[in-house]
């Protein structure tokens, strides 16, 4: 269990399988977010049916409702939510330094006050591992504290915070069946990160995951932090970039080492009536679509443009339907679900390196988060 | 084509097919609303899913958005929603007369301002046929005058203008891929009743419908109204209640003799956090169903009863996910359409009659509308 198998590599890209108590998961792999235990507007069945294979649900989220113990109850998040496959939770500290309304941090944990309805709660290493425990996802993530990347006097502190958490998130686990990942951190100092990389990789977790990117800082430093702790990360492990991306930044991932992606992206897109398309993002709302017969991409196999012309997608938003959200989430999630794959395959047929260019130039107009 | 074949009979009740160019539909049917062209929150796929066999669509709200020629440009409804089974449009009279901001009804037409932009618009019997036709639906409907049920005076007047009506509407029409049914009224007094029953059978309606009933007055009137008005139609031609009902109306209205309904109640009341069970109408956003392991209905073979637990469903209302109006709209629109189906195969058994009582037992915590 949680072995990770490498079948494939190009260059530092991996195509690989992560065993798991719910499954093989293929990597490279995109995982939708579910952040209150539902991928939002879709049924589990049609996440199934465009070939979802992961899906991260939030720890913070779920812990202040329903509350764990309950879904505990239920008989954890794969039943409560109804998804077969692989989960994973992550450890609700991002959630809590970015959505908690005020919040005190001490070398113990964090106090602060529920975003819902003000009330105080703490979060320490053990209580997120316990909370995770409760959820039962097959992939739980180590408490770590996440600090502005720009403040460069403050991330060492942060960083030698998360490497403690990461400790005692290891000692307090209890369950086999669920795969501690452990957090790297550093900023975008490159001695810190090359630091974090290495204490991390020193303990015993199964899959490591690398924190602080993609929260503030620019493309060039991610991809520079991304070469660096791949090149220190041990082979033998998944690696995950949190909260990651859009196609441009897979692509760039896969080609520096990543092989597991999480992002609210495609449904918060979809929320706001933006859709992928090799054309660069389209906005459906848009007058111009109003009598426009195609899908939203001629190329797509989803069941959105399969079945749907821009002029219905267009006329559901200026409606104000709802199935628009769930229309544009099929769409956006299966454009990022199937590129993965198609990365995927690439790779295990030596063509990835060659296929990048024209990728990057076809997805260009998407670039942006 | 627009043949009616009744195949079994017991007492009023009749079980048939009705002839459509998108298939035969079997009746006694319910029929899901699709207000804009989409039945809220659910794709055409799982409409199929939960045996969905005709699907209603609002003319009034088409012709204001996308509007009428914009449908007929993408190809018609049946293209545009993508809804490969029959389609029914209503007249858009029946809208005007209780969405339009303001209205000034005279004996050419109606005029009235837009719900949505205050535009100003009017409505002939012409006019609702030439954009019927432009929507394309296999039953289109006669622009009538829905009358207050108490306002005793208005009333004879109104049947009288919904007479010279429906002859419009029958000259005006062209397609012959449309049937055109033609709708009675007279509010509660037998009298008008009966007599616009005879003059509505008298024109050339392949299916008419019977207006102005579910609208205030008391359920004693409208069944005393169904009864007699099923006694003076003709048994070989299809009888559509109008905007009706809840699982005791569809198992009454049978029974005196309808063989079409239609209703938005299934899909408003998920909105709402309701659903249809044997245990009466559940409100799911209660609290008491925060730990309930069983389904909503644990005899429903629905997806949302397969599927979900009364807990999930709850989080879901709570934590303000819009998956859970999808999920309650499965299961409200399921319970309709199986019950009608029930209710056809008793038909044909000759134990329609028998079984009423337990139905009407079984459904009646579910009365309201």
């Amino acid at each position: 269990m949680f072995e990770y198998e490498i079948i494939a590599r190009q260059g530092r890209a991996r195509a690989g399988v992560f065993h798991t108590p719910h499954g093989n998961l293929p990597t490279p792999v995109f995982a939708p977010v579910g952040t209150q235990a539902v991928v939002k507007t879709l049924t589990p069945a049609q996440l199934g049916e465009l070939g979802a294979s992961l899906v991260l649900a939030n720890t913070y989220h779920l812990y202040l409702r329903p509350g764990d113990e309950l879904v505990a109850e239920m008989g954890g998040l794969h039943t409560f939510m109804h998804w077969p496959r692989p989960l994973l939770t992550d450890s609700g500290g991002f959630q809590v330094f970015s959505l908690a309304q005020t919040r005190k941090v001490d070398d113990e944990g964090v106090t602060f006050k529920s975003h819902v309805d003000g009330s105080t709660h703490r979060f320490t290493p053990e209580k997120s591992i316990a909370i995770q425990e409760n959820l039962g996802a097959d992939i739980i993530m180590a408490f770590d504290e996440c600090a502005d990347p720009n403040d460069h006097t403050y991330i060492p502190k942060a960083m030698e915070r998360t490497h403690r958490w990461a400790e005692r998130c290891l000692a307090a686990k209890r369950r086999a069946d669920q795969a501690l990942f452990g957090i790297l951190q550093g900023g975008v100092n490159p001695d810190l990160r090359a630091a974090s990389a290495k204490f991390i990789s020193s303990l015993l977790f199964p899959g490591i995951a690398i924190g602080g990117l993609s929260v503030g800082e620019t493309k060039a430093e991610t991809y520079a932090m991304l070469k660096l702790v791949n090149g220190i990360l041990p082979e033998d492990k998944p690696r995950y970039l949190m909260g990651v991306g859009t196609p441009e930044d897979l692509i760039e991932g896969v080609r520096r080492g990543v092989d597991i992606f999480d992002c609210v992206l495609p449904t918060r897109l979809a929320r706001h009536h933006a859709a992928f398309s090799l054309e660069g993002r389209l906005n459906l709302m848009n007058a111009t679509f109003a009598r426009d017969k195609r899908p939203i991409d001629e190329t797509c196999t989803c069941y959105t443009c399969q079945t749907f012309s821009r002029a219905y997608l267009r006329h559901l938003i200026a409606a104000k339907e709802l199935l628009a959200g769930t229309l544009l989430s099929i769409h956006n999630l299966h454009a990022l679900i199937k590129l993965v794959n198609d990365i995927r395959v690439s790779i295990m047929d030596g063509a990835f390196e060659n296929k990048v260019p024209d990728w990057l130039a076809q997805w260009k107009g998407n670039a942006n988060k």
